[in-house]
């Protein structure tokens, strides 16, 4: 295992007789400054041309996907975020995957009501101005559907970085703590759990932990910058760190405290694990960490020929920080330390890089992240040793990339 | 001076007989839950609905504006984020302010070359796959816009947050460290000076010295999830953390190498300040400590009566991190410690938070910065002692809000 530096990136290159990456573009020396375009001699569009901006129409290609057979209709299915074009660890709050059990529902917010009830001292029901007015916090975390890689369970089915790892975001929350609230409503010896429900079609609704929500749960009314997106939950929804997607529930409207869990639909029926006793494994909320290759990818392959590429990717954990990202070219036989871009934040994407010089034939390329707590991310067969019987959740094994002479990058399992 | 934590707001709330917050609506006891809306009984839009996403319909007044008499021509003139409605650190690409030298360049990516020239060993002429395939890093820093606050220098003038601060804006820039491109060109002894030229109608070009340029200098092609928006210099753009927005060269074109400062038209005639003896001073490029409170302001006044409310606001510096804010009640005669959120980053935003027990008196309200170089956010009065004649750039001063016993909220000077 050899661990570089930059400096060694340019003096590898410096050893193969060359400049790394740009050597095929040294006729460029002594070459004129390039060509004036249009838009270099003209007068672009002024200030008032859009008070919202929007991405370049270049970019058009960039957006959410769904994978149509994965749902019988497009109000109960899934959304992916393109990771493939995500550069750091923020996502564009355009791109963040949606996830609907009975569609988008367009909140008015002078209709919002928040009610605090159950066993409490004093409920307590809010607009959302008042809402507003508690002491809030700011907090960057990821939010990922337990659901995100189920395609891959069986084998490698979707070729495409987005359609297997893209039922994630990751975004500056903005909002107050449960326990705030909590706190001001008044617990019980014996308000042991919480009830959070949304104001969707759906009715989605999901038992958390007391411990949780007194731990770090908020409500959030702001994301990156702006008011939470409808398909995020406008105008507030909980944000519940680092555990599956659809806790966080979306266009809150109820948080009911009481002594016991409600066993609700989307945590018996739904959410939970078909074992091979027959018996089924629910409330395995903390998504284990996970990590992934997010150049090359099947949608990003290297088509510049052999030489210098830099590996990016993403890692996280919903038990806490990034301790360290390793990567393999050689399908998991040897890994390298990757470098890991600050900051390192508790329960949030961490960006990894690795250098690379590809010789231009097939390589099988992984990512392995250890989160702070020592956990590592296991291969596809560690999990089905350990996971259900015909698992549709939980699937945070480590991803294959074949990278071929081409070229291009396939999705593969190894067994 | 006191400092209080979070259960001390409960506390002295309960002394006062009555929740803080929710006092008003204890009538919500045993209430039912809120009734359904048309949303919570009906199908929203699926997936199929938005591939890329926009704000909620209610939100459609948070938008950038300009001030119509500042600049004669809207294509060189420059957008303010609304930063009334900027809940954390990240500001939206959608809300990101603009200025323009000449206008918005519609920049074809296809087209894009960035040539580094002049006093290097290779020079380099680089497509966009070139640029970046190269070792990339990604950073949340803000960048500013050194006459953030030009109008403000004689009076208060502007009766809002907005316009009198909003020529700022912070974000995850992904992008190749400029040292790793002049490491690949090669430096000459004399190579003391780059010269950064946008591919702009106005050819925006900026020196910058080179001890910048080989330390945080990046050039950046990717912003908070997507490609940097066109406003922000698509395809790439020079990101020089901490200094003057106009430095941060967009729709970059060339980066030439040489021994002395260009001495462009942009910091000869522009951005430079005018001083009483005639001569002018030039390369202020460090954008010193500023903070600004964003809750209360004049876009955001207190409209439900006295009580708990929470002071929330922006500090930042261009010499690294904040160290602590301070918020004053009495118009800078007694400062309390407040809050900071977490990350607490270099050049970068960092958000503060103070509760506040609102009397429903007059109040003026403050918020001053220190940097962790030990610099102090000045007064307006500090500044005229020690800045130019007829200022335009650099104003950094304190903020004074006055908030008036209707909740209305006005911008004063404070002599």
């Amino acid at each position: 295992m050899t661990k570089r530096n930059r400096r060694d990136v340019f003096r590898l290159g410096a050893a193969a007789g060359a400049t790394v990456i740009a050597g095929s573009v040294r006729g460029a020396r002594g070459a004129a400054p390039p060509a004036d375009n249009a838009w270099s001699n003209s007068l672009g569009h002024g200030v008032d041309g859009k008070p919202y901006g929007s991405p370049s129409p270049f970019e058009k290609s960039v957006v959410r996907r769904y994978v149509p057979w994965l749902s019988p209709t497009r109000d109960a299915d899934a959304s992916m975020t393109p990771l493939q074009d995500q550069p750091g660890i923020i996502t564009s709050n355009g791109l963040f995957f949606e996830r609907y059990h009975a569609g988008l529902p367009q909140v008015d917010p002078k209709a919002f009501r928040l009610m605090i009830s159950g066993r409490v001292k004093r409920p307590l029901l809010l607009t959302l101005d008042q809402l507003m007015r508690y002491p809030s916090v700011s907090r960057i975390h990821f939010i990922e559907c337990p659901a995100n890689g189920a395609t891959e369970w069986p084998a490698a089915q979707l070729n495409s970085l987005q359609l297997t790892h893209g039922m994630i975001g990751c975004a500056e929350w903005t909002g107050v703590l449960l326990s705030t609230l909590l706190d001001e409503a008044g617990l019980y010896s014996d308000s042991r759990w919480v009830c959070a429900t949304g104001s969707d079609g759906a009715h989605m609704n999901r038992s958390l932990p007391m411990m949780k929500c007194l731990d770090d749960c908020m409500i959030a009314w702001g994301q990156n910058g702006e008011a939470v997106r409808p398909e995020q939950g406008y105008p507030a929804r909980l944000v519940v760190p680092g555990w599956q997607g659809n806790v966080n529930v979306k266009w809150l409207r109820q948080i009911e405290v009481g002594p016991e869990p409600w066993m609700t639909r989307e945590e018996t029926s739904e959410y939970s694990e078909l074992l091979a006793d027959g018996t089924s494994l629910g409330f395995t909320w903390v998504m284990d960490a996970k990590s992934v290759i997010t150049f090359p990818c099947p949608e990003r392959p290297l088509t510049q020929g052999p030489g210098f590429y830099e590996i990016r990717g993403l890692a996280w954990s919903g038990r806490g920080k990034v301790r360290h990202v390793d990567v393999s070219l050689d399908g998991g036989v040897n890994f390298q330390r990757a470098r890991l871009d600050h900051p390192i934040l508790d329960k949030c994407l961490t960006r990894f890089t690795l250098p690379w010089w590809w010789d231009g034939k097939d390589a099988l390329i992984q990512s392995r992240v250890t989160d702070e707590t020592g956990y590592v991310q296991p291969t596809i067969v560690q999990k089905h040793r350990f996971w259900g019987a015909d698992p549709v959740y939980g699937n945070n094994a480590i991803q294959t990339w074949q990278v071929l002479a081409s070229g291009a990058v396939n999705n593969v399992q190894l067994s």
